[in-house]
């Protein structure tokens, strides 16, 4: 019964149906009739017009974004457990051409204004050091924390009296809407972002991650910037049907909400001893070695997390079995 | 009837059922079942141990080849002509950052030992001008001719003797077998390539490459490279199970003949016509603007290809009757 | 009796007396009273406001302000004979982060209109092809032709028409004006250039050259880009010393009339050998592989410039007598 | 009374004399007479074969040393005080191409086996972190500490240990060995180092640091880079005289032996306020606002170094009366 990560589940039965579907001729890279509708639909769903870009993952998205944002020789604001910084083997720097992350720090791998305020006070203005051109936040963040629209809004505000642009990283953005009932609108353009990382991957769609561009003046740069890095598909196509599929009916919520769900129960089997609140789907446990070795034994996978912690993620697809069995295993421990 | 190119084709439908088939939680990244499986079944098929590497798109698998073979600071030799040069954004400059493509001419965007060595001869030795470190040749070239294995041999002679490592692109490399019969070792590793880019997305495959490399000693970095560019897909599986169905019971090699025999049968209906003989899936037609316009009418699409000539496509399920249908129409311009 | 280049002529005098007068201690980097002064001296050389920084090498001049002017995803246009591409190592692969050198021909080294639409329309305007975004331009190009300013013009207008930026290689500007005795006001700015290396190391400077912003926009972009590519220098004093040294009294066109004279007695004795005009202070004659022999037996020294032709240059500081030497020499080949 | 920096003193007058004296035609780039006495003069020093180049700016030498020990795909690490990290404008991740600078912690600026060995243990081994491929120290600190040529051979074993190559960034090495007395030869590549940044610039140069490679494999690519980065000068003789002028008769080492008394004069007299010993010439002091303020009153420049504590920097040429005068302004307050 594997918790390591949302990232490996199975694509959700729409999705393969809708990759079935697209396989057939027709023109190449991005001028498919599915391609062709991810500007609507995204539109619709954000409430305004914006350009969005199909690539196949997260690491493309979040980094040819922050390459739209950065300049070789400025930086980006993050937290230092960011995924750019921690995951994603130095892909910024590639992306980029070398811009510096500078890293923060922050309970929950979350970042709040005055963090940032300060973050950037501590940078001499002068060429030597290097300034920042861009702020860039996780949301849910790695350790799960929310990001409310309120909370993102004060950091876009500080973004622009700064001279930041903003970019979010949403791979678990799904799950943090599912938890607050907040609009897409909200969290996004509204709040200052310029460019937005929405991921589906993780969150039952199988290869297609939708770079989301409200400073539409970027698309062009973007559209080259993909083709560039390999990431534009010529049946691009099996990417833009993915994402179709999921917005169908509100799939890419009702995924969230089950992973969601899953995580909560066992939140509630764990409650002392969790690290931070569950707000998405992924949960830090305080759990010593003896304990884990436990779990391990009852047949439940998951990462050990530094020293007597553990990580769960639950999925779009957690077995509900699987689940109780586990919120069981850890009430017991 | 599209004779744009091979790149938009439908995906066999054995290639649907892999991804459908593949479609649950498994490790993640390349540690799956059908990705590890890749590595030996290359092995078997090219008679020695090799590493393969899935990729999701040409432009990728070259760039990321190329940028393990040539240091920032040194240059890449190729035809004017060749992909890389011509269609894919600049890619291999921002892989390798900042290597110079090397440019030679030749007639079919093909090279020779001859025309390799005077190209090298014309560069100073010195720190002034840029040195070269690789040779890229593509098999079948951009104008649809094919390297024999005799050929590639030469030149891989002439690169080991200059010093340069050697990499082939062989988006098409099915379509040059599929007309000369040799075998995949005879012209890649015994041919003297150290990398090799190979195509199954024009062939039959939906959005899957594999980057093979004979000198196994650089498969530490290229998994490095294939993640930092964003093209470590976490659901990797997808990439794999397309690639295995390819191989499995030689699809990759009838669907490369299918689309040669429809080639073909183009190529008879257009002898006087052609600019170059017709030893893959690709012709260029000798045809006035008039003509262009008669085939367009019916109902015909293809690319013009400069002044007076067209370039035609054919594909592994290309339409029969639509292949007689434009072998008639160009025999009767 | 050296021929080879102006590259490694002695400073003049006057700069040598610069750089010992400017020997204390001063505010570091370009804060020093010398620095302080650059803007202000070449704003009234050019007759308007303009931004001028100082570097050690024409490379770094060249290559700060291409990568101000073009992304690392698009292209420069050059004449394929061009420094730039000839002769810098790549550099402006390195500084761009893997912008496109696209290359165009031209007797001379020297770029039209019409040669540079023509350049522009072979480029089919999608994501795969390397989109321009700068043209740039060598005066007086590397085979000693000068632009008049109203050429430089013309190639303005055209940038501006397409879109593109305008760089301007001045390494041996000063020789062209001495030639023409045009302002460098008309044929700089006035003609739509952006961004010009100055170069002064060629023309009895030691180890400086002025990159000159028109567009002083950029001027916070190319401060942090020349500290991060490692020409800001802790002492800069010592490189804007010898800069003002050249402005001083006009020493600079001195120099460069100096040299252009010595070349014009060379060319008065190799007329029927001249393979282009002598509009600066190079020159390409034609001379058989013996007669090269001859000359060199009598002690000059030279390059060869591929089969058949001999390169000379002259300096600002060259022999009277070596040059009355060689003239003779020529004329009694 | 300026105790900013050392970075900005004057050149000593054997430096300027020698520039003179170098002020004739020769071979151009490194082909003088002077820039071909260097390889002899530091393999003397150093007491065996080393390759030494020379550069304008510690930056320089620093990023084309880190760029050919450090792949863009992996990392350096080095001391989050460390100046490639904070002073250089993000110059490592343009030479590098983007390879990341992994920071860690320790007092003074200074690095040991136990915190590099944690720093590694820190990383996860896989394609997702980038992996260090180096480790770089600065010698002296960037707070003026030295390392004992056990302390680095005991970092260099590390290294050697964890696959890492091993630079120096020497900016004050010759502070340092004024100091410790001990040889150029067991500090550095007897310790380990592979590549050593040797600074003059500081320590009575005008604009010259040595670039020394005691891994003389890695020449070739260091000579590319330093054209490909524009610091390869046409008449780099100018460099060479400069610092074959401070190897003369040890200068350097009097140069910092100078410094590090002036240095030892004011520490003796600002005893309590000391933040970390005085090893070389940089001084660390508490000292409140206003105190601040009354140096300043009495005509003494320096920076604030945080709340509370400023620095000072002697030179090789700090005037004697000013450093009595500023000592007993230090005791006074």
């Amino acid at each position: 019964m594997r918790f390591f990560s949302d990232n490996a589940a199975a694509a959700h039965s729409k999705v393969i149906e809708a990759i079935a579907a697209s396989n057939r001729l027709d023109t190449a890279y991005d001028g498919d009739e599915w391609s062709q509708k991810l500007d609507g639909a995204f539109s619709d769903l954000f409430e305004r017009e914006v350009r969005a870009f199909w690539v196949a993952t997260g690491t493309a998205a979040n980094c040819l974004g922050l390459a739209a944002l950065c300049p070789p020789y400025r930086g980006i604001i993050c937290h230092r457990d960011a995924h750019i910084e921690v995951d994603e083997a130095g892909a910024p720097g590639f992306f980029t051409g070398g811009a510096k992350l500078t890293l923060l720090d922050g309970p929950g791998a979350k970042l709040t204004p005055d963090l940032v305020a300060a973050g950037c006070e501590a940078i001499r203005n002068d060429v030597h050091q290097v300034q920042p051109a861009a702020l860039s936040i996780t949301n849910a963040t790695e350790y799960g924390l929310v990001y409310r629209a309120s909370e993102v809004a004060a950091l876009g505000d500080l973004a622009k009296q700064r001279g930041l642009r903003f970019h979010m990283d949403g791979a678990r953005l799904a799950n943090a809407l599912a938890t607050t009932g907040e609009s897409l609108a909200d969290v996004s353009w509204r709040a200052g972002v310029d460019v937005l990382s929405f991921g589906f991957t993780k969150n039952g769609g199988l290869n297609a991650e939708a770079l989301i561009l409200f400073d539409t003046s970027l698309s062009d740069e973007i559209a080259v910037r993909r083709k560039r890095a390999g990431h534009l598909l010529s049946k691009g196509r099996v990417l833009a049907a993915q994402i179709l599929a999921m917005l169908e009916g509100g799939l890419w919520l009702d995924n969230a909400r089950a992973a969601n769900a899953a995580a909560q129960s066992l939140a509630n089997a764990a409650r002392d001893r969790l690290v931070y609140p569950v707000e998405a789907n992924e949960l830090f446990l305080k759990v010593s070695d003896e304990e884990a070795l436990r779990l391990r034994d009852q047949g439940f996978d998951f990462y050990e997390w530094g020293p007597g912690q553990i990580r769960l993620v639950t999925s779009w697809d957690s077995d509900r079995s699987a689940v109780d069995k586990l919120a069981s295993a850890i009430a017991a421990l």
